[in-house]
């Protein structure tokens, strides 16, 4: 090990320590803060970005990573240091002086987001919202020219690296190619089959939370090293040590809050699981996010709405809320969990008609990136699409184009991830299943340790020392691809 | 303005927005951290600490505020100044290893703490409560040689600026002179008069919480800009625009989590009373904790003891818990809660006896800053001193010695600035009924504004601008002194 690569490994640990303290903070803004701590909070924020940014961007980093390779170096060294790269690649980018703009506008955005959208206030939102926008395609043309892709794809790497959008195109076009013809036949062929029985409310907030907290122990998340609280839009944060899970609760409907604990317990066992040996240092992070939400995904959708697990299930809801026999049988939660209706919401959306959603998402915000449309046209655009490719229009913005606070806190380029995540867990599924066929037996137990056991290995645990498609192919013989999640519709939705 | 004083208000505001952030930290791992995040969150803390160094020891910086003086400096600037160097002095003295062992090992004692208090273990609290100790010694020491004092002033004067052992020697003699007698007439006096009734539980938490949320809002604290919360030790942290406190439930006596509330509250109205326009300057922060403690204490023991605000709070207990009308009048509640009764808990303990616990804490803490004792032996001085003062020998070390956070968490030479606290509350409050002669019948309508107002005014607005002394005689015309302490005790408690 060379000295250059001692101090780079000792430079990068301070980095990713400011960034641990910044997920930390995001998520107490989320979960805990009062509204009048914004502005002290996005100062916070600003400044461990600026921070970090200048560890980066320190004039003699490109040196050391020049000096630290070698043959020395052992395989999660190298990796180590290939993620170094690729992190100040990204990071010398973008000048001190913009990162800080751009924190500060998305922090302050995302706190008008939560007024305007329950406003339903897009023109109040409107300011704000242009200056993200203008603030990301000025950070992405610099990251286009230091990557050489194009201004979408630059943004879009922060979230996947190494993914392009004609990729994305090829994938997206195999999807649209069998999607909405078997999404029309599913929805007539359920309305001849016997309709889900819907389990009747009120759900109390605290019955759902022990449901909650009991289905996560099922999965395998360690109390000791993370929380569950309450927070606007469910999400996974904080740091593998410590992972705070949120979700949000409707005392009319359980589904959503438990399937978004499932959901974001998923992202936490792939956290969780990352090497330890590895904590602050580049190659042991996430390897991005399509992987993280197909592991989010592989919980909430591949596994948990198999029938054996909601054999399980059932028992603990009826166990938690008492109520009707009928509703709570695997057969009728598999017909619920199952249904397939076009909606208003991604987060609600099932998985036939999800990529939908992303597909719009991903179109219009290539659009604003790329200068193709106006901002002030999105709620239009939006509403448009909706009609085009759901078949339904919004009757407001709360609930079309302002429903999600990724574009509000700047993450443009990071929706089509859901969608290749989703792809990404059903090829994981199948090879899980085929290399250890006891996991539905398990799952039906409420056991999810075979499962955790087998992505701890050829997934969690590899972290960034690989690509995403390197890590795919060794865990199930091929890279990212449409065939498996088809096999998965077909064989869970088809006649 | 000079361009080097610019340049130093920019440095200090990063400097501070890095305390922030370790504030919101530190409120985290006290009140929602699980355990097995505490490794990483030492290593944030200490980063941050070690960060926030490095920027104060800049090399250039002794020059910059040599710079930075001159007539073109306006008071406050000039008070911000002497404040940086106040700082800058204390910062360079500890060089930055030791300020990382600090932080790692203070960090990593009080999570120690908790289990070991918990299990009445101080032999296993002890190897890393010794570590805590020797590094606060070797930067005492080095603080010493920068600030010309003794080892123990050094560590004080971190807590309380300018405040010097040799005044809390005479200051204290003066309290020795009249609390023992005074404490044992009192418990006598007390013994012949109407025993005060108990109100009877349990109080479900649920009910204190909602007691002590209204009591906040009564005192003023403003619900944008902070939050309750619970922790093994109560405290106020966070920043002034997100003050987060925090107290602790007993279902069988709401009086300690309330009074616990209310001291709390009076930390957090100063926090939220510093001058907005000097925020993350070092003139714009709390003066230091004996201030601190005095608007604590002049919530808790001077205000809200007082029979006119029981008045109200008699109230607000009847309508919260129910129950007897005798427990709840003013009457009841003032003796309830001016009874006078030797315990073995500090933050537990009545104003009158309350010195003599700070007393025994800053004999033993001198003694073992100056090397005067083992730590090992500071169980039996504990129980020893505990014997002298008070008249009562703790049946273990839980209750004893390892009581208090302070210690573990390497704040030695901060519990004098609790009894000097008191004094100055005593001063205060004298001072702010003389101005405001309306303040008693506000207090017992629940209003505290006339005297937060006054107090805005007069203490919290001027932060760090003068001397703790320079304010309290603007104030109340006098510099600290036993004489208000030492009247309020007789006329509350005498005969």
């Amino acid at each position: 090990m060379t000295d250059a690569y001692k101090s780079l490994e000792a430079r990068f640990r301070r980095i990713n320590v400011l960034s641990d303290i910044g997920g930390m903070l995001h998520w107490d803004m989320a979960a805990m803060m009062p509204n009048g701590g914004a502005n002290a909070r996005s100062e916070q924020l600003a400044t461990l970005d600026v921070m970090a940014n200048e560890l980066v961007n320190a004039p003699d980093m490109g040196d050391l990573i020049e000096a630290a390779g070698g043959e020395n170096l052992d395989a999660w060294q190298k990796a180590n240091l290939a993620e170094m790269k690729r992190n100040w690649v990204h990071g010398t980018a973008v000048p001190s002086d913009l990162v800080e703009k751009m924190s500060l506008a998305a922090t302050s955005c995302e706190v008008a987001w939560r007024g305007a959208r329950a406003d339903n206030d897009f023109a109040g939102l409107l300011p704000k919202l242009q200056t993200v926008l203008d603030l990301s395609i000025e950070a992405g043309k610099a990251k286009a020219e230091a990557l050489g892709t194009s201004v979408y794809d630059a943004l879009l790497d922060q979230y996947d690296p190494m993914m392009r959008s004609d990729r994305i195109d090829s994938l997206f076009a195999e999807l649209e190619a069998f999607l909405p013809s078997f999404t029309a036949e599913v929805i007539e062929r359920q309305k001849s089959e016997q309709a889900p029985t819907r389990p009747t409310g009120p759900f109390p907030v605290s019955v759902q939370n022990k449901v909650g907290l009991d289905l996560m122990k099922a999965v395998g998340f360690d109390f000791d090293h993370g929380r569950l609280d309450i927070s606007h839009h469910p999400f996974c944060g904080g740091i593998p040590d410590d992972v705070r899970i949120t979700t949000r609760y409707d005392e009319n409907d359980f589904t959503s809050a438990i399937m978004g604990v499932l959901h974001e317990t998923g992202h936490a066992m792939y956290e969780r699981g990352l090497p330890g040996a590895w904590r602050n240092q580049p190659v042991g992070k996430a390897r991005g996010m399509t992987m993280h939400e197909s592991q989010s995904l592989l919980v909430e959708m591949q596994a948990s709405r198999s029938e054996e697990f909601l054999t399980y299930a059932g028992l603990v809801f009826k166990a938690a809320f008492g109520g009707d026999d009928a509703a709570w049988n695997a057969g009728n939660l598999h017909r619920l969990y199952t249904r397939v209706e076009p909606g208003l919401i991604r987060v609600d959306a099932d998985e036939v008609t999800y990529p939908a959603h992303v597909i719009l998402r991903y179109r219009l915000e290539r659009a604003l990136i790329e200068g193709d449309m106006k901002l002030a046209d999105l709620p239009g655009a939006w509403n448009e699409m909706m009609g085009k490719l759901l078949g339904i229009t919004p009757p407001d913005d709360k609930d079309g184009c302002m429903q999600d606070i990724h574009w509000p806190s700047g993450a443009w380029g990071y929706f089509p991830t859901y969608t290749l995540g989703a792809m990404a867990a059903a090829q994981i599924f199948a090879a899980a299943k085929k290399a250890k066929p006891e996991i539905p037996a398990a799952l039906a137990r409420g056991d999810f340790s075979p499962l955790m056991g087998w992505l701890g290995e050829n997934i969690h645990g590899k972290a960034s020392s690989k690509s995403t498609d390197e890590i795919l192919i060794e865990a199930t013989g091929q890279p990212l691809g449409v065939a498996a999640f088809k096999a998965h519709m077909e064989n869970r939705y088809g006649g």
